[in-house]
């Protein structure tokens, strides 16, 4: 399965007709994480053919509405659906609170535990971490306390280059495993078969870095270092890169800047302020730095 | 302008691509009462072109999710674009904690004040009342505490006859407020005009019942006697009359059954179970008991 970013949502602050604030379904390995959940995003995820019960993990950015005043909504659903799986809400100090106090006036019965990982962290941190994939926050410069997520897939397998395998009967199916996480074989008679003659190279494995709400900071740069997917915010084009400081938001041409200095593989843009009616500008002011940049369309699936 | 209410959302529990929980606008007497504000509420106004800075009051039925979890992010909204003026918020008791804990935690600074009309009688009371309008709770039995809202516009000032007026020079235009009001007019003689010769009726007042989520009451029937529209939610057809009781929910024959024994003018149904694909079945359903009961359409506008 290729790994695969569903843009759900890439309004900043109002919801309009034909779009919805910040939220992202990641697909990866495997996995199915859900990234920022603005209001309206269990409808995306519904018109996106998504399955709820695959979702066990949502990142939050930060408290803001536009990023998870989906939540509340989202979580009820998943009861109401009959869900039993546990649930890891990631986000700031404070998403507990804010979620524990809605359930319990709106006599939410969960009727599944909702495991909260609160952070609070100015420093970049593992979050999480199986035998497939590990997220790490990445510290923005926003007006309230905001990471974004880091999402790594760890090493693959190897492949079983089954022409050369089949020369030495001595190989038994049940000696795959070793082969593939790169050991060396030794016959019987002593000969080291090296890896590299009884396999190929895995497959590669990607990253993607998901950079909400932040002013233009450097210091995220060592962290999404040549990362195949960035997400960078362009709340505003650069002429209004004063308001873009004092919001705390960056401009196309910014965002560009750090996919460039990162060499990233390819930059989406977002949380575009309403005041723009055509996003393709946004697209033309990043390749202006940085070529492989692109304005995504609602509901897009990325595969990379 | 005649009264009309605009069906934002009629969905129970969970959203889907082509409704929204429940919310309703109802425009009565030049006021704009938003009614419920299920996820989404924000986006169905905008669809029903609403003016948001017309919504001064918000009347929240009960605190379950799908009838008020819009209401942070409609309030983020009006921040955003401006709004100076106070926004009434009437509901259950739990409602500030619920959103003033929301906006702390979200950082929201609102610029603009709440005024909250906390709830908890099991009796009818009047909530409201300026020179036109009239609102009053109607006490409901739901899992959870509820309250519809009955809106009453007052007695319409009289119309001037003037082709009676103008027999009569002495009448200066200052008294036509008096005589609106049904004021007779004495003349100088001593003569008194009976108000009947120099004005008309005045233009019937309307009255619209809001029935949110509730059992099977008859305890509402003296509130909502003979009001022009009722809306009571039918959440399932009466062969699941039990899991009515069980969740504290209406069938569309209840509904209009309440719709007969109040002699109300006409029934509109809501809060359809997402079990129903077809919710024509319930305007069938309702018809056997009242016949003036109908299923709206999403962002229908009715007009009474």
């Amino acid at each position: 399965m290729n790994t695969k970013l569903t843009i759900l949502g890439f309004n900043s602050a109002i919801p309009t007709i034909n779009s919805s604030p910040t939220a992202q379904l990641l697909e990866i390995s495997e996995r199915h994480f859900l990234i920022d959940c603005g209001e309206g995003t269990q409808v995306q995820l519904r018109k996106a053919k998504a399955k709820f019960s695959k979702i066990n993990h949502i990142f939050i950015s930060h408290l803001h509405g536009d990023h998870c005043f989906g939540l509340p909504g989202l979580i009820s659903s998943f009861r109401l659906l009959g869900r039993e799986t546990p649930l890891n809400v990631y986000g700031p100090k404070g998403i507990k609170e804010m979620l524990e106090t809605i359930f319990r006036l709106s006599e939410t019965n969960k009727g599944f535990e909702i495991v909260y990982h609160e952070l609070n962290s100015k420093n970049s941190e593992k979050i999480f971490e199986d035998n497939k994939v590990e997220v790490y926050t990445i510290p923005l410069e926003h007006r309230i306390y905001c990471n974004g997520y880091l999402f790594v897939e760890k090493p693959k397998e190897r492949h079983l280059n089954m022409d050369e395998i089949s020369k030495y009967p001595e190989i038994q199916s049940c000696d795959y495993h070793q082969l593939k996480k790169g050991k060396n074989f030794i016959l019987k008679d002593g000969f080291e078969l090296k890896n590299e003659t009884l396999t190929t190279n895995p497959t590669p494995s990607v990253s993607y870095a998901f950079c909400s709400d932040t002013r233009y900071s450097e210091k995220i740069i060592p962290i999404i270092k040549k990362v195949d997917l960035l997400y960078h915010e362009s709340t505003f084009l650069h002429d209004l890169k004063e308001m873009a400081d004092y919001t705390g938001h960056s401009t196309a041409l910014e965002a560009a800047t750090i996919a460039k200095k990162a060499e990233v593989g390819k930059l989406v843009l977002g949380h575009f302020s309403n005041r723009y009616l055509d996003t393709s500008v946004f697209q033309v002011e990043a390749r202006t730095v940085f070529e492989n940049s692109f304005v995504p369309t609602i509901l897009q699936e990325i595969y990379f």
